[in-house]
């Protein structure tokens, strides 16, 4: 692996495990046997480590929104979908956890981040058109501009939840899969009302994915 | 006005006007003519006051949810309770905009925030097994806990959302009451699903409420 990309690597890794705010370039350094000044050479502060693994997650994102088929939606496409949200979630779950804070110390970041949110949730909506239109989903235009911002709200909020409430026991630093997991199942409650009978058949299989701690 | 209530008066407005990163104590004292010496006899730092802030809010709520009548709840009584909430988070939007942050450096904050969103959430469950024997709602256990935790989760996290993203509009520090009322329109739309008709037939004068800029 390049320096740059274990640089990356094992930032995501101990940000993830310790939280942002007490992981400093000096200690990444130190947990890749380099000096403070190699890493320098690569990032020239957290913020430019932090920006590059927004941008990864952000390209992930995007490539699983737009990947789909472009002839009608089935179950095991929606399928999909929950799972690539749930597996990026749990690799970013700093990103997550420390969203605001992260945002209010990085004019960049937020900038980005916006244009994100805006092109996120359009393609969320269009995919939820498209349930629509293959007999998934059924509701109206107003419905579904209201079904695709508290998608998002949920699923953006659910880590701040966790750990403000902490109603799902309470937690240090690390989110566990199963607490990601139980706001996957809120977002399919969310769903719920409206999906066809087809789709409501084969919901109890995908509630059971999000159910159990794994 | 007593001294003590002055100071809370003032905290909190500029707080909410001026987000609770950017004032200080001194600030607020200034704004009351008052040396810091003065204030320091009441509050002794800024952390206390916002302690004291979150108590007033916290009694505030406290007390509409459980003020509502003991017979059958009927739609004027739903259409109170999101007025309170409506009200409750824009009086203090301070608290909702920097949640994430106020919790962070306050551990007394934190551990009755904890208390508070277990007893609101339990009581908001009430509610809605409320609404659902009195006819207004009809949904089952399972769909009952997802929606309160959905509700919450949509209400505290709609001012951090409408700062990370910007969706309806750029902002600075400060929110504006139409976008507060989005929120709950946000809300209405997640209830709306389990409304049962004699509700649905009334819900266009609510969602009416909160669809103008007010």
């Amino acid at each position: 692996m390049k320096t740059r990309d274990r640089i990356l690597h094992m930032s995501l890794r101990m940000f993830n495990e310790q939280g942002e705010r007490t992981v400093t370039t000096n200690h990444i350094a130190a947990a890749l046997n380099m000096s403070p000044g190699n890493l320098y050479y690569y990032f020239k502060n957290k913020e430019a480590i932090i920006f590059e693994l927004f941008c990864q997650y952000e390209t992930r994102t995007r490539t699983f929104l737009h990947a789909g088929p472009d002839q009608q939606l089935t179950w095991s496409d929606i399928l999909c979908y929950f799972q690539e949200i749930a597996r990026n979630i749990w690799d970013y779950r700093f990103l997550h956890r420390d969203l605001e804070q992260l945002l209010a110390h990085n004019p960049q970041l937020l900038a980005q981040y916006r244009h994100f949110a805006q092109d996120v949730m359009s393609a969320g909506r269009h995919i939820m058109q498209r349930m629509n239109s293959s007999g998934l989903l059924i509701a109206n235009d107003e419905e579904l501009d209201a079904l695709i911002i508290n998608t998002w709200v949920i699923a953006t909020g659910w880590a701040p939840f966790l750990h403000a409430t902490a109603v799902f026991g309470p937690l240090g630093t690390e989110l566990t899969q199963a607490m990601i997991h139980r706001g996957i199942r809120q977002i399919l409650f969310l769903l719920k009302p409206y999906l066809s009978q087809d789709a409501l058949n084969v919901l109890p299989e995908l509630l059971h994915l999000y159910t159990e701690a794994h």
